[in-house]
């Protein structure tokens, strides 16, 4: 196996497709790529048309995500599939998904220029819908391609902006909403050797390390709980005496304060986990400065890449939770809950990649990712699966996002080093 | 001294003065009566007819306070003034400020029957404006009977329900607007022996103790922060390690359960201290499950009896949100804030209506009083000044406010006995 040189006309590629796909999606402060509409539809055209100039076979399945195949010799041999989504959150960063269309398609722009044989095929996939912003259920483009969407998804599921359904919006583009529906698969996941994702890094991980690119160990999985309240009693601000009072604020407060506890025994253990309570709020129809407050609502997201720990934690909350409303006369309600589930990244291409950062002198780091991928979808549907992330600053899903794209190149040279090995096997 | 009989012709005339108030004012589920509006108006009326019927001297000042005087022998001397408000929150009970007045009434009724000479004149007072819920701005009618009331006041504070100012509606109902604004006194505090209130109970500490009525040890002054607000930074509720937070909930959270920690170390110093958070929130244009909050705004009322309390809980809690700011990384700013001082009650008056308690056989106990009253401005100009309260069950201003007519019966007896005396001296 041959070193990857500087991978200078891929790199420059790359920065060519960002700039088209960030001039027309522009939505100042940043740019918009709507799910299932306009800025989705013209990434994927432009993701199609590069493919196509490669010499790449093209297809999209029912539910919209294109495939951009380079053949490899043995047609029977199963696939090495890169990918990521190309829709973009509301005046949102240019490279939180379309990074992983884009250097997929660097990757076969390579390996069309090395000309050696390729025993496999190498598909890079355009995902459609992976941000939640638009329609507000998770990694709809990927699961349709699993048949994993629940049917009433389709139904229930509006876009924020129209107010329409996924189903209706699907059929606006012109894809099958009865192929979801109907739970079928648009490929079979034995005819997948790898799935392989490069992402930008959504936390400040790399950014802190000052290393470029990191090597994800797995997907955090997640409970979420969108309902919580505490349940008090209104009351005179001035009039109640302390043991009396059941202030909703006070038992919130102490439950936050519980689960920072817990957070920091975790951290203590080297447990991987983490919490946010993103939204808090006394009701503003009762409220005043001079009540107590009766009433209090807020909500869960707690992470871990390792599914015991959100177990634990959720019995653990739950106890904390009947204690505080002993203790103080308030009942703190947790309401329902979803549950993602952690994706294990496989440990022989993690190990794969480590080595060729080595080789290609890359420095690399492993992180966690905190947020989740359509990557987690093949994880968890039994595909071996590996991330790449790619260093960023401010964040992602806002339009200060910041790659370089020599960052990207190289966290692109590890995923060509890398194909370069699976397409020899 | 001869001892208060069972007072049943009073409080017949006060369980009739209830229902009429009550039948004339329904607002369902409550009454409702507008300061400087139809309810409060209508309540005045009632007052008026009642005392001329008890063959009072009648007036009312600029500010449209109603005083009903009945005449003592010597009219050079300061007269004994008994007094409360006659508006009512939107929906509210019917006792709050009403019982005060119907007290003074009863009590005038029974100097009227009883025959007996009075040194002093003996005047009722039917206040204006107390209730904070129509406009926001505190003791209208009684800080314009004292020339307190800063002149903005008429011109930038306006009925929520109408969104015109007080001066329109001061006008609107017949009184002068100008007499206010010039600062003028309704009367010379030296001209007033002192000031007697009855008040419902806001609080259920006399329902806690089985105790139909109180005698108020003083009125706590207050410091309110209406515009605390913690700033962070928002960020990915996954992808960003607890260190790196900069999380204004858990900032939030913290503040609130210190401020309690303060509170409990009043506690056990026996000292008078009561804080409310009654309104908290993380900002809903920004905030989502699935991002750690940048922005929680909160309010803080804080009350004591002393005034030294309330400059040592500012000066800890400024310190608690620096210290809080600097290890989270988040900025707690608490803003402006307004400061009410406490008023202390009479201690000779005090010691009067436990000696008559105890000779009438009436059931009390000493009780702050957590709420403020007019009672605290008369007291704050000088004029000697002393509250009893009346067991009352649910709280005030709301509905459920209850308080049986019995307790009222002897709260209003307890003040028949203070007042033969004075009216005696």
């Amino acid at each position: 196996m041959m070193s990857i040189d500087d991978a200078a006309s891929e790199i420059a590629l790359s920065a060519k497709l960002f700039d088209v796909l960030r001039e027309r999606s522009l939505d100042p402060p940043g740019v918009s790529r709507a799910s299932y509409g306009e800025g989705e539809r013209m990434a994927h055209e432009v993701a199609r048309r590069t493919a196509t100039m490669l010499g790449c076979e093209v297809h999209t399945d029912f539910a919209g995500n294109l495939y951009m195949t380079l053949p490899g010799t043995d047609r029977s041999l199963p696939a090495v599939m890169i990918g990521s989504h190309l829709d973009a959150v509301p005046h949102g960063g240019n490279f939180d998904g379309a990074a992983g269309v884009v250097a997929g398609l660097g990757t076969l722009a390579r390996l069309q220029r090395s000309g050696r044989p390729r025993k496999r095929d190498v598909v890079v996939m355009g995902i459609r819908a992976e941000e939640l912003s638009w329609f507000p259920a998770p990694y709809i483009g990927s699961r349709a391609a699993m048949g994993l969407i629940p049917p009433e998804v389709l139904d229930t599921v509006v876009r924020r902006d129209t107010g329409r359904t996924l189903a209706s919006h699907i059929a606006e583009e012109g894809f099958d909403p009865e192929s979801i529906r109907a739970g079928r698969r648009a490929f079979d996941p034995q005819r997948v050797h790898c799935f392989l994702e490069l992402h930008i890094e959504q936390g400040p991980v790399l950014v802190d390390a000052d290393v470029p690119v990191g090597i994800v160990t797995g997907i955090r999985g997640n409970i979420r709980c969108r309902h919580c309240r505490v349940t008090g009693q209104y009351a005179h601000a001035g009039a109640v005496p302390r043991p009396q009072r059941r202030d909703a604020v006070l038992g919130a407060a102490a439950f936050i304060h519980a689960l920072e506890r817990l957070w920091l025994d975790y951290e203590n253990d080297g447990r991987d986990f983490v919490a946010t309570v993103g939204q808090l709020g006394t009701d503003a129809d009762h409220h005043t400065i001079t009540k107590i407050a009766g009433d209090v609502r807020f909500t869960i997201d707690m992470r871990s890449e390792d599914e015991a720990i959100l177990d634990d934690a959720w019995r653990r909350l739950a106890d904390i939770a009947t204690q505080i409303s002993r203790e103080r006369g308030v009942t703190i309600d947790l309401g329902s809950h979803t549950r993602a589930p952690a994706a294990t990244m496989d440990a022989g291409l993690r190990r794969q990649l480590l080595h060729h950062a080595g080789k290609q002198g890359i420095r690399v780091m492993n992180v966690p990712s905190g947020g989740g991928h359509d990557c987690a979808v093949f994880a968890n549907s039994g595909i071996r699966s590996a991330m790449i992330f790619v260093r960023n600053d401010h964040g992602s899903h806002n339009p200060d996002e910041h790659m370089e794209i020599s960052d990207f190149g190289q966290a692109m040279r590890l995923m060509m080093a890398l194909v370069d090995e699976l397409v020899s096997e």
